[in-house]
């Protein structure tokens, strides 16, 4: 007799409406029978030896393992030196690279159509460096760093992605003209590693000229690579175009292997615990580990039957303007993938 | 016998297409008999003694008389270590603040409508001080300075205008949970201004939830202040918003009541000198200054013969979408501002 190897994910289900669109995911993986299991984590940061802020050790014990983690919404700390729980897991487990896919959905207005582009963050350096002092009195310095390795890493990943993603062109994204020697060094590293690319088109253009080009015709952008602020305010940008933070997948891709899906949109704990959540955001976060895992085919069957839910506007939570509830979208969902079969 | 007192402007026609669009504005400024006399200036970059970069001294001149500059766009230099002009204007006229009024043109289509808002950029610190750093190879630091007397100058700037301005309200742009010290301090200070404008509503917002709220639904903004680089981002983004830098004014004002406006659009070096250039951003700086020199019924005049020549949609240059030439739509608006008497 066989026993069928189930691989094992993390998961994080966070706080507010976390726990609820988690029970969603979890349902429609199961009505698609999706061979995984779920190894259940919490995270609240905690303070280990000499003060310092740290994961619980049974989540990273658990990532550690697994190498993969689905996460929701950790709700915001507020007592100050408190870390940001995001930031945390960046860091504790070297996920510098920030992907998000931002398509449009069909159905779902917005003022866009045809947006399918794919913004690509360095997420572990930067104006995130967290180096600041004050010069004196009324003087204040915030530390950008920039380094060689980093930059080379992020753009060989974005380049990697195009061509694994069969898409045709990478837009280096930088403030060269004003950050000459920061800026200018992720932009050499790219465009080193662009010549090791050559069936990618190579671009650069400048920050505000994104942003400009971006809200007039997002269609002309393909990949996007750029450093950490500049990711920050791109990916929540991109994700705008297409309908928000709601419907918005994103992944965070580390060093050896390790890889976390999460949706990118707050706690609202006014709708926790009251069944009107959208699980979009999450459920296709989902999607993205699934290919991330190589289980492309449950990835596609999963994704099409919650574009088709959306299109269909039958059935819809109040955010995506229904009447639905958190469970009866799942359910529409779930019903769609056991048909599939 | 009285002589009528002319008040004097420095007019900086600038490069490429900058002396035809300064033409138009001058040809317009005459049919509505605007009180004013131009004084031509040339900038291109000269070095100083020691070889410090400096604009010519003759328009330094001129600026420093008049006080009032209206300025067309100008080349950026290629040569490395030669420095933007428009970097180089700010600096030496500390040109503080950059305004940017973005309020949708009936007529001229976008993805929105009825935006009206005005971004207030940090003109002269942040991540545009200019200090960088190599720490060792491969690792570059760039230096973001912030200050209480610049941030302060620009807050009050903020609410000032918000009040003279009938406007409602003001948003801090920032990223105070990431640089907590340098936006900290910027925050701070706005706090501490709105204090004293309770006329003036005043929110906070993210740089990254800004950049999602603007492009699902711009008209929930008013006026927004914020440091060098994100005013560098969300001013383009937002002129994207109501069809680009070829309609968007923008105006940049400086301590000791120096003050010089500007389209803020390219050379156009393919187009230059064919008459088929669109003198939009530069009159409605234009326009920008007369209200900003008191003289507001000329602005007003001139402003809406402007945007109903854009409404009627006879004539108009290629890149608003007919197929006149720059002095046809510039004859046209004469000839409304005429009728107007
Ligand atoms: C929560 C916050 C630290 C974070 C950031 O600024 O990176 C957020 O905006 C994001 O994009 O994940
Ligand atoms: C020309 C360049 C130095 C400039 C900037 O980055 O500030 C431009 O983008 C602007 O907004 O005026």
């Amino acid at each position: 007799v066989f026993s069928l190897q189930l691989q094992t994910v993390t998961l994080i289900p966070g706080d507010g409406i976390g726990p609820e669109i988690s029970v969603a995911v979890m349902k429609i993986f199961e009505s698609a029978k999706v061979p995984i299991q779920w190894e259940e984590r919490n995270v609240t940061a905690i303070q280990g030896p000499g003060g310092r802020w740290m994961i619980p050790p049974d989540c990273k014990e658990s990532m550690d393992r697994t190498l993969i983690g689905l996460k929701g919404p950790l709700k915001t700390p507020i007592a100050a030196g408190h870390p940001s729980m995001n930031l945390l897991l960046r860091k504790t487990f070297d996920l510098y690279a920030n992907v998000r896919p931002c398509v449009s959905i069909e159905g779902y207005k917005t003022p866009y159509t045809d947006v399918d582009l794919v913004t690509i963050r360095e997420n572990t350096e930067g104006e995130y460096s967290g180096i600041e002092h004050i010069i004196v009195d009324g003087v204040v310095q915030s530390i950008k760093l920039i380094t060689e390795d980093a930059s080379r890493r992020i753009a060989e990943y974005a380049f990697e992605y195009a061509r694994n993603n069969q898409r045709n062109s990478v837009t280096a994204v930088h403030k060269a003209n004003i950050m000459r020697m920061s800026d200018g060094l992720f932009l050499r590293k790219c465009r080193e590693v662009a010549e090791n690319f050559k069936d990618v088109k190579f671009t650069e253009m400048y920050l505000d000229t994104v942003c400009l080009n971006m809200v007039q015709d997002p269609t002309q952008f393909d990949v996007l690579v750029m450093p950490n602020l500049y990711g920050d305010i791109l990916s929540d940008l991109c994700a705008g175009l297409i309908g928000g933070l709601g419907v918005t997948p994103s992944g965070n891709i580390g060093a050896n292997g390790v890889a976390i899906f999460e949706s990118v949109h707050g706690t609202a704990p006014d709708i926790a615990g009251l069944d009107m959540a959208n699980p979009t955001a999450l459920l296709l976060s989902a999607v993205m580990m699934l290919r991330h895992m190589g289980m492309h085919d449950y990835g596609k069957k999963i994704e099409t039957a919650c574009f088709d839910t959306i299109r269909d506007k039958k059935v819809l939570t109040g955010d995506l303007g229904g009447k639905s509830k958190c469970s009866e979208f799942t359910e529409e969902i779930c019903r769609r993938v056991r048909d599939m079969d």
